[in-house]
């Protein structure tokens, strides 16, 4: 019972084990940790169009409980871009930002996602995440981080522009251009420039004065909050609030709340399908991070369990004021730097977070939205990569076609189609691709029992033995073509005596394909022409051999093509008991 | 040019060799034909909601349509018991039954499954019918004739009841039961106890009487114009029309009129996905009919130029009166039994039924509908047939539960939502199988070049080398799936120094899974042991000679697996250059 509760709760698992030494180790990567996130939480809850201290609340709760419920080492749960971006296009629809119901939205969207997270974790569904390529998602993160950096051009303008998709948002804010606020576009401009230069030139610089790397590592992570410090006291100092540069302003000085996300049906409705875009981009993007980390230290994870650790962290979300999250990329590589050696060590940051936000928070009153911004914009530019698009029309048209897809289709259309297309277009071209299946016709390679296509390789074949390697599972998509093939192949050529399908690339025969294999047989043995199979795999046989298409085959089942050749070539024609 | 023109027009092909002979067979199929199509057409149109008059028109323009552009030579094109069904289903959903609206939103639904169908031609999408697999078309088939038949109840109990669904249709009937008319009772209950027994044992009879196969099975084939007879003079001598019987009533006396349908972009969009569903069921069942015919006689049907038949077949009937049609399984069976030669049965047909419409309809005036409620119910009972369930539960459990989803769906939710959850399921499971592939760890042959699973067979293996063989292509559903097992089995076996990869049955490797192979070969080379590939496919080798990874890999890629043995057990360790 213990046992089974415990492979619930890694907590009760690494807990046991802890030491003052990994005390110490989780500590320091908490700190800094902590500093980092105060200024990124804020920023993101911007991103999703919620005030800022909702990007902290974010952060405490679902950092304890995946903490608890999650198996990664290293992984740091909270507010991240592309969520919060997501976040903002779901709420957007069913609710006007500012507005009581947008906050309200954003936890039920929490709640919906937390619970979608724990069901599929329960229902050990973590292999749904792998319906996202690779490829597929490189893209969707490439232009969503282009959307974006777009969406946050507003607030260091200092105009008024909505859109969700890119072109709307360009247009939106040409339409504004004219009323940018001087004061916010310095700010915000020399912001990104200070930003973009910490993260580019600074580290450098340090290690030239002589700074250890780890010592200028931990200045350069630092720099988004220098650069918080200075706007917020240039903007007190010069009173550019009243000036119209838009401030941060009141922000409650309090623990995370207790709140209560919608119950309603049709909210929930509303919002169930972007919910699932959510859990499902989330889960991916949290445990690509988890399992590059854990690979690093040998360690593994168990994609069920993540999935039920998340689930956790957004029900957390949900009742304690903020949105959803996920793992982070940015946040998770500081922490594993950092040294943190268990969930301990968000535990920790999850303390320094609490204390944040009930003892800081009146100090970012003056904060100016363009410096937030900023640091959004030099964070996501990151992950812009157009190579993907290079590499996969190198590599296979196919590929590159659900990459460029998903890129056109989220900028052009926002990331829920943009996301869906990828899926989909990636599955309907690999079974485009198994309708018309790769067939070769194989012969003997000299000296060898190797058999390899007549078209590539010097073979040695025989004019009455027709041997095709199917490249393709047979089932329902590609069953009609194969029989269609061979019907074709027969008529062309008359010295034809025997058939041999050679199915050692033939990983499933469903019964769609059986009904083609007896028809297949049928004609042939019409014809006087023997139908063989050879090479057929264990499971596959063990399916054939439970109904009457073994008693029916005109011809024989041989272990090896080489069998089929030396019965059928070497020695034709003698009769032979079905092995 | 002509050419290219005759490629889409078959008729110019086998119009030139046309002669007397295939003259009088051609004309006496269609006489058969049209004697069985006049009830049928009636009774159809019955089913699809719509007047008797529309049946007729839809089989006059649509089989002229289909003898011009269509390929197979005895396909029967026009209105079905299935197509029927789903029309009545979509139409429903947009006008009331008896409206203007309705008949008009039937014309709009066969223009828009025209041009599906031509579109679909055009663009050479044939192979999309392939997604339907057989066992999922055999359930739909089942639970639809169920479906039909009950439908039909209420004409035969003479109450009046609606409901798409099973369950709704019979709890309707039921609500009704004791408003049941006796003498429409007798005349549906003695019809279908008349047409059963023509079915089943007038042929016998007739044969026992001494008279030939062939003229039994025309009688036997007249019975339903028999029971129409019977029954309409009953109904008119006994004044049953007055006793609340009700009937056909007048019919138009005239040649399939001129009729434009909708072109509201309104009703267009509403109708599309029901369009949709009715063209791929109606090309699927049209296309195994002919396919089996043409097997027949050793002919071919061109699966894209079949569309375009149906296609111009459709938007015949929707300019003419009529509604959606496809081929009909047991009006082209007659066709090719009776000796149709070519396409030109159908247009004496056409010209048969064209006969009736102008001279015949008054005759039916008295028709009950009761008999034409018998006929229908005698002819979908017969498509009814639960043995696939048992085939598929004995041959595989996860075609089972296609085949189980679609019949419980169709009966319980509707035709629409039976066939599309049909098609998700199937291509989800096939999906979910790939997504875990079966790897087999493979060992040699005694005596021979040849490797198998050593779970299953008596091989030799050398504590040194691990073969797996993957059955299934690598592809981003399984690529993390295949780093994770290798991961794990390196773990457990110090011993291992060198990985080999028997790709025999992979036919791709997409770009996900180069990436995985990247990460397992660099893992691999991190400690120590050399990972090859052995029996790599052309297409696949084409595809990763264009990359990095060949240069990167440790090891070798091996033609054939018994050369890697060779080179690793037998001789190992001699350095060489990769092949």
């Amino acid at each position: 019972m213990i046992r089974r509760i415990a492979s619930y709760m890694p907590v009760l698992d690494w807990g046991r084990a802890y030491s003052s030494e990994t005390f110490s180790s989780d500590l320091i990567a908490a700190v800094i940790v902590t500093i980092m996130l105060i200024p990124q939480s804020l920023a993101y809850a911007l991103l999703a169009g919620l005030p800022p201290e909702a990007g902290i609340y974010a952060s405490i709760a679902p950092i304890v409980l995946y903490a608890v419920f999650g198996t990664s080492r290293a992984l740091a749960v909270g507010p991240v871009a592309v969520v919060s971006l997501m976040t903002a296009a779901a709420v957007g629809q069913v609710a006007d930002q500012g507005s009581m119901g947008y906050a309200l939205a954003a936890l039920t969207l929490a709640m919906l996602s937390g619970a979608i997270l724990l069901l599929m974790g329960v229902f050990r569904l973590g292999f749904l995440a792998n319906f996202l390529s690779h490829p597929v998602i490189m893209g969707f993160i490439t232009a969503s981080g282009i959307l974006i950096a777009a969406s946050q051009l507003k607030h260091i303008l200092g105009v008024p522009a909505h859109g969700e998709a890119l072109i709307g948002m360009l247009a939106s804010l040409a339409e504004h251009l004219g009323e940018t606020q001087l004061p916010t576009l310095v700010i915000g401009v020399s912001a990104t420039a200070f930003l973009f230069w910490v993260r580019k030139g600074l580290k450098p610089a340090l290690r030239k004065l002589g700074l250890s790397g780890k010592v200028s590592d931990i200045v350069a992570k630092a720099g988004p909050v220098a650069a918080i410090v200075i706007s917020t006291l240039a903007v007190r100092q010069l009173g550019l609030a009243d000036g119209g540069v838009k401030i941060v302003g009141e922000v409650p000085q309090s623990l995370p709340p207790l709140t209560m996300p919608s119950f309603s049906a049709d909210l929930l409705g509303m919002l169930f399908i972007p919910a699932l875009l959510i859990s499902i981009i989330g889960f991916v993007e949290s445990i690509s991070v988890a399992q590059t980390l854990a690979a690093k230290k040998r360690q593994r994870i168990d994609p069920d369990q993540e999935l039920i650790g998340l689930g956790a962290a957004n029900l957390g979300a949900a009742f304690t004021g903020g949105y959803p999250v996920t793992g982070g990329f940015a946040r998770s590589v500081v922490n594993f730097d950092a040294g943190a050696a268990t969930p301990a060590a968000g535990a920790f940051t999850a303390l320094g977070l609490a204390i944040a936000a009930v003892a800081l928070t009146p100090l970012i009153y003056f904060l100016p939205k363009a410096t937030l911004a900023a640091t959004i914009i030099v964070a996501v530019l990151s992950l812009v990569d157009f190579s993907i698009l290079k590499k996969t029309w190198a590599y296979s048209k196919s590929d590159f076609s659900a990459v460029a897809a998903t890129i056109a289709l989220t900028l052009g259309l926002g990331v829920e189609v943009g996301v869906s297309a990828g899926v989909l277009l990636s599955i309907g071209l690999h079974l485009y691709k198994t309708c018309r299946p790769h067939v070769a016709e194989v012969g003997l390679v000299p000296d060898s029992q190797h058999f390899r296509n007549v078209n590539r390789h010097r073979v040695e074949t025989d004019a009455g033995l027709l041997t095709l390697r199917v490249d393709e599972s047979l089932y329902f998509v590609n069953a009609r073509f194969i029989e269609d093939l061979i019907q074709d192949r027969i008529s062309r050529d008359k010295s034809i005596r025997d058939v041999v399908l050679m199915c050692s690339a033939v990983n499933e025969i469903d019964y769609s394909a059986l009904e083609s294999l007896e028809e297949i047989n049928r004609r042939l043995g019409e014809l006087g022409i023997g139908f063989h199979l050879s090479e057929v795999k264990g499971p596959v046989m063990d399916r054939l051999e439970s109904t009457h298409f073994l008693d029916q085959l005109t011809g024989r089942v041989f272990l090896s093509q080489f069998d089929a050749w030396k019965a059928l070539v070497e020695a034709p024609r003698i009769p032979e008991a079905a092995e």
